[in-house]
């Protein structure tokens, strides 16, 4: 097979250019970072059960009337998707205190909120993903007011969406995190649903026991971290035909 | 005299029970901190200085048809307020970048801003006052919607109001932070301008030489700090009466 063009590497997946223009093969690598890139490792399977869970998600989220990059899942590690224009912001939504707000504004891990609270950060590993407001987004020009709009109504109809599948297969959304990109399509430009979704990037406990089935286990030295993204998979339906030995095999890529 | 009640005491500042109800005694100290406390010492005159600057720009601000707090300077270094309830939120307005922005965000301080952004942080000393957004104020009951709005046009009409202000008198207003409350008055309630507007609290820089000419002198170990406010208080044109030595004498507070 002719060595791709790379065209983007980042901290848990890699771009290659897609087959065809407008297109770019996105590859799952089993790398895990945390506390921006203070702390890696390397968790096996991971990248064969994200691509699994993120190509479920992404098409489940297609069908309720949400775009999405997403186009096909291509192999183990690998999907076919929209090249889209990342807009460099982090979008968080936050239904359960956990993480950075917990321990910002001093609500105890846990704790409720009375409403789903939707944040921004800077994409900017560098900086350190800061915390950022709407009055920054339009002001530097990251997005449009009506980028905004559309962004936060994504998110929330996402949030809604994924609390309700969650609950079914017993998890507790907590939090995670939407990327959303520009696609330019039909001599016009949308905002689209973008990278990924998966324990990489949710917060997931287990509804009756409260344990964590998400990249806290890593981030916070829990151990069986491949076993709850599988679990994830598992309750989501979705586990690749063969089990564990499958997803440890190796692929074309590495 | 009798000893009054003291109902507050912040960093800056003692606010003491008024003469009638629904009035408090503000008492401006010499105390200086920065860094959330961990830097402090006494600034003589400060307090002085900062009560006749925030009696002068709190007035000319009510004269443009915004509420405050401010009813009238009592002595050297006390005024008289209206009892407000504050809205924990910290109100910062920067048409430069400096401090916490230009840190944060990596844009390097004192790159003019494309426009004025409005930050909100929640006022809380234990948590190093941290950024928040809309979202939080909102969900977290902070303030409503509605005041939200308020605080906003306020902040931006007053920010138009002293980049005039200062620029007449050869002072660029880089950023500056208020504080709003809400006034129960003849059985209504609205949100009115309160705590200061001092060097304290703003970043004023010559227009001509970019030399500094507030709390980052201390902040900074700059040196000339009272040299600074009284700078700012003599351009302004409201240098109390017989100058270094009358703002250095001991008031009956001390």
């Amino acid at each position: 097979m002719a060595r791709r063009r790379r065209v983007y590497e980042g901290k848990a997946k890699v771009l290659y250019e897609g087959p065809e223009p407008g297109t770019l093969v996105q590859y799952f690598k089993d790398d895990a970072t945390a506390f921006n890139n203070k702390k890696s490792a390397t968790i096996v399977g991971k990248g064969v059960l994200n691509n699994r869970i993120s190509e479920y998600l992404m098409a489940r989220i297609a069908e309720i009337g949400i775009p999405t990059h997403f186009v096909r899942r291509l192999n183990m590690r690998e999907q076919l998707i929209k090249e889209v224009e990342i807009i460099p912001v982090e979008v968080i939504i936050r239904n359960i205190s956990a993480g950075s707000l917990a321990t910002r504004l001093g609500i105890p891990e846990g704790t409720a909120l009375p409403r789903s609270i939707v944040e921004f950060c800077y994409k900017s590993d560098e900086l350190g993903d800061p915390l950022i407001t709407e009055e920054h987004i339009t002001a530097f020009g990251w997005a449009t007011p009506q980028e905004i709009d559309d962004i936060m109504a994504m998110s929330l109809r996402i949030n809604d969406f994924l609390i309700g599948l969650f609950l079914g297969i017993g998890i507790k959304l907590v939090d995670f995190k939407l990327e959303f990109g520009r696609l330019y399509e039909n001599e016009m430009v949308r905002v689209v649903l973008a990278d990924e979704i998966s324990p990489d990037n949710c917060r997931l406990w287990d509804t009756k026991t409260n344990e964590k089935m998400d990249k806290d286990r890593f981030r916070r030295d829990l151990g069986g971290v491949a076993e709850a993204y599988q679990e994830v998979a598992r309750r989501l339906g979705i586990m690749p035909e063969g089990g564990p030995r499958d997803i440890q095999a190796p692929t074309l890529m590495q």
